[in-house]
């Protein structure tokens, strides 16, 4: 392709946090122009947010149902090619929906939609239209990730014996919701972020990085959430016991009252000829465990020789050589590449490589909406163990 | 007291392992002296063990039972004062029940018995011979356990309410007990080492560790024990769902197949305000995260000033400055230097000072052995909660 | 100002590294957009960069004289704002000279210029054409080396005594310069890299964060610079004992054939009451170590309380919430959005704020100069000690 | 041999510090019994410290030389073997010397003697009287610092081109010396210390731990030795730059005012095809950095299977399995056993084996009180290099 890809936005007007992080990514390599947005649901911030990011003034939108519209009108070299959705849990599905059926490809913040119905419905939609539509589990972005699944796919560690995914976050270890904490209000809130706190905000991330990146998926689990800090709507802490489709075993843990952890997602895989742990407060490091040799300290970047050459999928979403780090932003930045350059490829009538492929799409998003219903329903229920059903 | 303290053991020939780190243990602080040993039920190898310990061949005996027949008739400034059971876990209630009876002391392997029920009945010779009865629940040693025992009680973090345990080891990645390993061997064999190999093993040491460090008590636990290497007669990896008696909830771990782990023990306990972070393969660093406030690394021996000072059951604990590491064998000599302080103690007539008293007695030992009950009853049961019960 | 500012680019074309890396820290905060270039000396080269990129044919330009003659012309609201020059050492005066004399601000790779004689000339032009130069010395822009730098200026650590800036790589421990690595090639020729290799290349960086972070200035050093791999034409390590200006000692360490480091810039400076810690490797942690108490992990985003609040150079120069890990990049899209932000001040008539202005000038390119020259002197003299001259 | 070693002591009354540090580390391996001793120059305190070790009051001495001349009265199974001195540097060479020539081994505190010249003299009378002087350079006792050494010399990373060693600490960044500390008083006293502070107490073992390591001598220094906190008699804050004999070069940092750290002694070598990295505080990983393959951490106590097997003398210094930290203690236990088992295969009339061999002795002695005087020499001069003599 010989431009840019032009990009819309829905929500992520200046008092938003998230927004912000995805324009970041959409901009860093050059490949995404933001065009256009419906920043706002308050006119004000919607107009003040268009204009600090130097979007033309008719351009900015008060609705996102007048963006889809204006933009479908607009001359093809001009109009957007795809919207980014950046709005609260229940302000997903239905922004998705019509710029799907509008005629333009989407990307959605995690958790897809506020229910699993939405999910299934949405999966309908991107097939009905061809449409793509780009999930940002962002730490699936990382090198060192896509390092650990592309080792687990060879074999490295042999047969996948256990699991141990974990998300503490301490952020919300006080009643923050009724502190004047925005991000705290609406994702305690049962009616904008969905039926469950601690799994629908970071549970989905830990139960998509498992999946991602064994290629097993979650059979069976038993869940215990809870609601630790007291007046809170919704569950703050998570800790599930999980079974995987080839018999493995696991555990994952979600935690918003864990006082003082940041964001502590990690992985640790064990199979039967050693482990592999990656965590993302130092995501430089894939640390590979091997039965009977000294452990391995995998670093991005680096440009080892066979048999330790790193995996196309990890290079081909690395930027700097080794020893200059790469954070979150970067990971973001890898979802938002892979998209444009799969938009771009078929623009041009091209077929994307698997490493421009790899990144979440519909189907993540379904099974996400699909780990919240399950884990609320162990949780709810007295039996030990609750098949996963989609 | 004016002399060393004298000690026998049960155990611990020259092919053992954990004797050995016992008799480590006992010199260290030049408080405890070996006198003698029935040290293998192969009389060979018990004269060779005690020849190399330079023990006198006269007290080099070919079983516990003439052990424990001939020190009670030996004149009292010359006959042991303790004895240390270190064979496999059904060969500890018998030996221990004797010494007892006998009149002396008694050190003990974790787990302390084959069976609760033997447990129960050692817990009531203990009390019916006033004799000390010390388990060697090793992690409990050292002082920043110590310190964060200590810091909990004063309310550092405020009321708990969320406790992780880990226990994952590598070593039964393999089969090894059909490969000569004598270890895994006896370890692994239900007639010898228990009803379950993963916690028997070192789930009693987490579970040991999470009660110990935050002194509250397990109350109900949910439990998943499988066997993931084929052909083992034992569970090699459970995880467990906890609920305290405040009302915190947790998660236990303990795995012998989590390949390339050596022993990566570690306890993260989260309160109101803020956390603790222990991992026993680093010890020296407690990691305190408050809410609000940068990381703490709280360092072993450390002369802090107020309001930093380090509990007196750390510095109790402590023998060198900081910056020189402290390791498991100091740990393990705490809990021999404690143990003899208190024996000395009561021998001289005098109070042990709480400091002293601080090592796992014949109570935490009954708590494991119901420990291990509670889980395999809950992993063989159906229902999702089950009530801790001893 | 109500766009962004339009930046042109000297060198980096598709052979070139460091080009790139530019782009994407001048990308990321949508502040800056890439308008023109002369990308390559290679006009294929530059034809093929300039589309890559997306640049209209008409500014895609040959030479750099060419670009500052045809920009010079085109209309105000059109022609760039700013020059990137990421060429090679040896071509860094010319156009960075040619820029500031035709109107556009510098934004110019470390070491500034080839020679410290070209370094005092630049200054001059600087001060004369009002424009402003902005030197990349990248690891400054990273936030946590902000807040050392504010509770070193705060007092938080007293009088400073001790320096230990060190930064060791591995990639020349071959004579890769021989085997077709280009950046080895132009990098070790002192026909196009300068007087010396190690101090030229990283050497700079060390001194730069070590007066940068400490606001002190080298006043004396002794410097041993050596050529380890045979058959190279420049220094390949050097390490070099320093004195500052209040008293205090030092040592800079920069080394090309630390055969398995990677980047692993790290500076250390003690106090009267307490040291600091910074690794670029690892870069959200500063570490606090004060007398008497436990260390602290001051980590990148926290909104510590008082007294720990951080600094508001750290705030500033921070993108995403901590725990969420923040790289190389953005340190350098940090450097790049105080340039366009104190730009976009001085075109709108106000004035930058402190926090603004705070990346490196061009008397920080004149000193870096002067560091070279001294540390060769040193290495070639027979005195102990060389006084540091600009 | 059948019976364990006999100790006495000279020095380490219970006032003392190292004394009982060397006790622990000799009672540790049940090789040793501690028999008689001069445990200090105030009779009380003697007294009080031998009743509080267990010794007989008949073998508590007032002053080394009656403990000399009465030990060497006993009967040969009842005199003690050796004498351990654990005095002030100033009286390390009249006891040693005397122990020497009354026929009994020695085990001494570096820096081994006040004075080179002393050291030189140490040195004769140990070739002549065929007795082993075994001086504890505690570092070199740490399995992973051996394993480094096996590994230089088996060539696995290359000809050794650049060494940094490093020995932080911070402890005397008061002037402690006049607020009653007893350590900071006599070691920053040079009437009792020697010429150096910093290189005396912890430049010799930084100096001793790269000749170890590498197996290379210094052959020329520069040093910069600074009193860095007012009114100190002594340097307390050391750098210097080296060159090897193999044409290495090096950097030695040794300072007692690095604010916050407290035992950081470090080592970095980097040879040809990789470096390897070691810091006390974290004494069981060794880290191997190999050109073009992943970082391995070498742990203590691993049974890696070839070619990653570790060394006889890592192994034969190693007590526990994997995974269960060995410290200070246990490095320093491995110094007392090796030279036990020495000393007993003597007895015995065998041939120590390699393994047994290696602990230091009095070479190393010579060597480190050369190189203080090298270096305070250095420091004086105006000259940029001084060669190494001894």
């Amino acid at each position: 392709m010989n431009r840019k890809l032009r990009m819309g936005m829905v929500g992520g007007g200046k008092d938003a946090f998230i927004g912000a992080v995805h324009r970041i990514a959409a901009n860093m390599d050059g490949l995404v122009e933001l065009v256009c947005g419906a920043f706002s649901i308050n006119p004000e911030i919607a107009q003040e947010s268009g204009k600090a990011l130097f979007i033309p003034e008719n351009r900015i939108y008060l609705t996102y149902e007048e963006m889809m519209e204006k933009e479908r009108l607009l001359p093809e070299d001009e109009r957007m090619d795809f919207v980014t959705i950046v709005t609260p849990n229940f302000v997903h599905y239905a922004p998705a929906k019509l710029a799907l059926e509008s005629g333009f490809h989407v990307v959605i913040e995690k958790p897809m939609t506020f229910t699993l119905e939405e999910a299934k419905e949405l999966k309908a939609i991107v097939e009905r239209t061809g449409k793509l539509l780009c999930l940002t589990h962002t730490y699936s972005g990382y090198p060192m990730v896509k390092q650990a699944k592309a080792m687990i796919k060879d074999g490295v560690i042999g047969k996948v014996r256990k699991i141990v995914v974990e998300y503490p976050q301490g952020w919300l270890s006080r009643l923050s919701e009724r502190e004047g904490n925005a991000q705290a209000a609406w994702r305690t809130d049962p009616k904008k972020s969905g039926k469950s706190g601690s799994m629908g905000d970071i549970g989905t991330h830990a139960a998509h990085l498992a999946e991602y990146v064994t290629g097993l998926q979650i059979s069976e689990l038993c869940a215990d959430l809870s609601t630790l800090v007291e007046g809170r709507m919704l569950d703050d802490d998570g800790n599930v016991l999980l079974r995987f489709d080839n018999g493995a075993r696991g555990v994952l843990i979600a935690s918003q009252i864990s006082a003082g952890e940041e964001n502590a997602l990690r992985i640790r895989v064990y199979g039967e000829k050693g482990g592999i742990d990656w965590a993302q407060e130092d995501p430089n490091n894939l640390i590979l465990k091997l039965l009977d040799q000294p452990r391995q300290y995998i670093r991005t970047g680096n440009g080892y020789q066979a048999p330790y050459t790193l995996s196309s999928f990890a290079t081909h979403n690395t930027r700097i050589p080794s020893g200059h780090p790469e954070g979150l932003l970067e990971a973001f930045g890898n979802i938002y590449r892979n998209f444009a350059l799969t938009v771009s490829a078929k623009l041009n009538g091209e077929t994307p490589t698997p490493e421009m492929l790899d990144f979440p799409q519909v189907d993540e998003g379904v099974r996400g909406m699909a780990f919240i219903d399950n884990v609320v329903a162990s949780s709810e229920g007295a039996e030990k163990w609750t098949k996963f059903v989609v």
